[in-house]
Parts: structure tokens; sequence; C-alpha cells
């Protein structure tokens, strides 16, 4: 066991491929670690500490900033298969040969291309509040997520109370117990991501999401055990995604929670890592 | 704790509203009892005990057949809602006031309706391999579920391996150990019900199939926390009807397992126990 957690954990650099790339690891050592994969214009410090230190308990997790991303050196891609492959660097660079992967939206996208370039390196896969190709809603910003990404919020993080959360009191709680959590660390946060961060992934995204002729027949190559979750009531990517998700691959579970939006893993953080660990003890 | 389980329990009986109704109860008490409704033309003997010993380790389970079936007395009503008030009375006769329910298949119409008319009885809900009123393809039975009730098999409970489990050899392997398990109950069985039952509940589930105006909007009303489990290729009750109950029902969780037909939770008994048991105790 790593003596670091969520707070602690230095954020430490590696060299691959000429980009230098910040990451951070801890949690139990020895097994198969869990890399984790941001969302649109994340950095490691929007992880909430309920998951990640969650999965510490039992296993080791694995936190970066993809190239061109705050600390991370180089260019943002404007694909998601550039971003996979950058993904593939670091993980050699780190001389893991065995992983599980969990990525969140733009992240369960550049997980999902992952698995699909290094089949042999994936053991398990957490797709949540994400999509297949060409799904539904996903050839651009969706009329809600435009309304929400566009708006002003004051402090500037409460943007994520509209994007994970719905406008019920419940879940409006949780994200502000969220929001809480995910400001605890005070010290070696990540710098915010520059103005060429979201133009780029923005690109990538829709040209991930454009539509294609049958989109979905590339999920039949994700052959790993996947677990596939999501709100109820998803408006950036739409929940309907996750069930076209777990529809195509060949061996998927899916979980969508009540009431809840883009971000339900972290609306019900608990009984998400129960489920998620339950899957990948399995 | 009863000194009883699935195979030991004896069958009792209780008389109510002018029937005799055969049920039998074991496990924990003490609790929330949790009520079991059968699928058409299944007895108390078609429950597998890797559920219901499961779920006794923590709780109450209560079996029971329904007016007309097998054991008890009375005819099979040609309605849901006259199942439900059946269900009802026998609620009462047994002095519970407050219960969780586990409906499959067409019990989760019974139960869903027996939900809406004793609100304040049910705490909470599991639907498995069901769906909503006028749901996709639940007019009538489905081109599937017909070759598949229509074919002959031998031994006869064979019948099952083809409506819970997909053709893949895992799920058949999932399958044969199934009908060991529910086979297993040597002594006391309950009589196979007799000719009048299937008629009478293939009415009961046209009507509730029957196309109408705005037909989830009754799900509304059922607020009690839910949790929706089938499996990824339902053919007798369709995958999807599990997606629009979670999305129209006010407060439910939904599951959907890889590689499994309409009796995912017999393919899973021990994973669909874990979600089972984490959200009836959340």
């Amino acid at each position: 066991m790593s003596s670091y957690n969520h707070q602690t954990a230095p954020t430490q650099f590696t060299e691959a491929g000429g980009i230098r790339f910040a990451y951070r690891r801890f949690g139990k050592n020895g097994g198969v670690p869990l890399l984790f994969f941001m969302h649109f214009t994340g950095t490691m410090d929007h992880w909430d500490p309920a998951l990640t230190d969650g999965f510490a308990q039992g296993r080791e997790v694995i936190l970066f900033n993809n190239a061109g991303v705050s600390n991370s050196s180089g260019e943002v891609p404007t694909s998601i298969e550039e971003m996979a492959q950058h993904a593939a660097t670091l993980i050699d660079s780190l001389g893991i040969k065995k992983l599980d992967v969990l990525g969140f939206s733009m992240g369960g996208l550049i997980a999902q291309q992952l698995t699909i370039d290094r089949p042999d390196h994936v053991r398990k896969l957490i797709l949540v509040g994400t999509g297949p190709r060409s799904g539904e809603g996903m050839a651009a910003l969706t009329p809600e997520a435009q309304e929400i990404f566009g708006a002003k919020y004051d402090p500037a993080d409460e943007l994520w109370l509209r994007v994970f959360f719905t406008p019920s009191e419940q879940s409006q709680a949780a994200g502000r117990r969220f929001l809480e959590r995910q400001r605890a660390r005070r010290e070696n946060r990540d710098p915010l991501p520059n103005e060429k961060v979201a133009p780029a992934q923005l690109a990538a995204l829709e040209k991930w999401g454009a539509p294609r002729e049958n989109p979905y027949a590339y999920l039949k190559k994700i052959t790993q055990p996947t677990l596939v979750v999501n709100g109820s009531n998803d408006v950036t990517v739409y929940t309907v995604n996750s069930f076209i998700l777990q529809q195509n691959l060949p061996n998927a579970q899916l979980i969508l929670y009540p009431d809840s939006n883009h971000g339900s893993q972290y609306q019900y953080p608990e009984l998400f890592v129960e489920h998620a660990t339950l899957f990948l003890n399995a």
C-alpha cells in the first residue's frame, strides 16, 4: 500500500514519444492498476477523491494528463485516435503490461480506442457517461451542453454542478458534496488547461461523433469485460448511448442510476465504487 | 433465522377472499420480507434456490402461488389487475404491513400493479425481465417466444434452457446448473399448473401489453426505489423494455447483464443477489 492518497500523491513526470506526461499513482501495489481517462477540459484534479481513494483501497490507481493538457507537454491532438496513441506511449513508458481502464465522457472514447489498439494490455474496461462512435447527439455538443458550457459561473467550478448533476434538490446537494471533495486537494494542484485545449478536444469529439455507415460495428472488437455506467438523464452524452454501447459490445454490463445526469458516479460514489469493484474483482 | 430453506420450507396455506393460497416462507425474520412474483405458468418450485436462499441470508423470503395456479384454489384471472388484487388479499391475510417485492416477467407486471394499488405497503421494488404497459413487442408473445414455447422438450423442463438463456456455450452451461438447482427440491413439490393456467395468463399478458395512448405515464405513480434487471438479449420481453422502465420510473436503477436472455438473474445468481442486496440495504 502506497502511503499516498488523492490529496497527497505527488505529481510525477515521464518522457515518452517526445511528450513529458504528468501523472500520479497511489493505492495498493501489486495487482492490475486502474488507469483513469479524464473528460473534456479536465485535469487530474477533476477526479473525485471518493472514487480514486475508493478504488485505491484495493488496487493501484493511476491518473494522468494527456498531451497538451495542463502540466503535460505537447499539443492537444484533434482526434481521439491520437489521444489513444499518446496514452499507449505513456503506458509503455511506465512499464505497464496489463491494466484496467476507466474512461469518463471523452475519456471513455479514448479508453475504447486504446483497448482496440492494445487488446493484450487492457484486461477490463469501465465506460462512464460516454458513447459509441456516431452515437445519438454526438456529432456536436448537444443543445443542452452548449447552453450549460456557454453560461458563466461564480465560482467557476460550479459549472460542474450543472454538467454532472440534475436540477433536483437531491442531485444538487450531492453535487455540492462532490465539489467540496474535489477542492480538498490544496497543494500541488494542476494548472488549469490553457485556451488551446477546449477547441482541440472539441474537434476530436466531433470527428468521433460524426455520422458514418454501420457505426457500431467496431464495438465487436472490444471483447474485454466492460462495465458501462451512466445517469438516467445525461444531457451531455445522452443516456441512450450507454444502452447502445451495452447492446453492441460483446461482453458488457450496464448500470444506470436514478435521477442523475452526466456525473452519476459522483452522485453515488460509494455505490459506484462497490459496483465497479464487484466488476473488477469478478 | 428460520431453520428452513428453499428445499425444506413446508408449503403452507392461508385463506383470503375466498381463495386458499399456497405459500412458503423462510429466511431471517424480523425485517421487511421480500415477496416473489412468479412468471408465466410457473409455481414456487420454479424459483432458483440460489436466489431464494441467497436473499434468505439477510431477510425473510415469501413465495406463493397465485389464484388458480397449482395448489392455490380459485380461477386464474385474465387480467394483471385481478392478479394484483389477489396478491393484496394474500398480504393482508399474512398480516404483512410493509414488504419488498421481486417480480419476474409476468410477475413484474403484477408487482408494478400491486405497488400502485398498495403504495404504503411496498417499500422497494425489483423488476426482472419485465416491461411497462404497452411495451415493445408485448401485445402478444414475441415471435421468438412463440417458437420457443411451441417446441417440444425432453425432459420438459429443458424448455427453460431456451426461455432463460442465450444459445452461447457459456449461457447454456449456466442454464444446466440452474436446472440442477431448480430440480433439487425433491419432497413436497408443487403440482404442475393445469391446462387452464396458460390461456388465462396469456389473456392477461395481452391486455397489459395492448397499445394505448401515453402508455408509460402510469409509471410516474411508482415512486418507490426500483431496481430493474434484465439480460442483454431478452427475446421474450425485449430488453429495451427494461430501459423504457428505467427511463420512465421516477427512482429506478437499471442493470443489464452480458450475453444473457430472459433469465439473466439465473445466469449470474450470486452477482444478482449481491446487486439486489446492495439495493435493498441502501
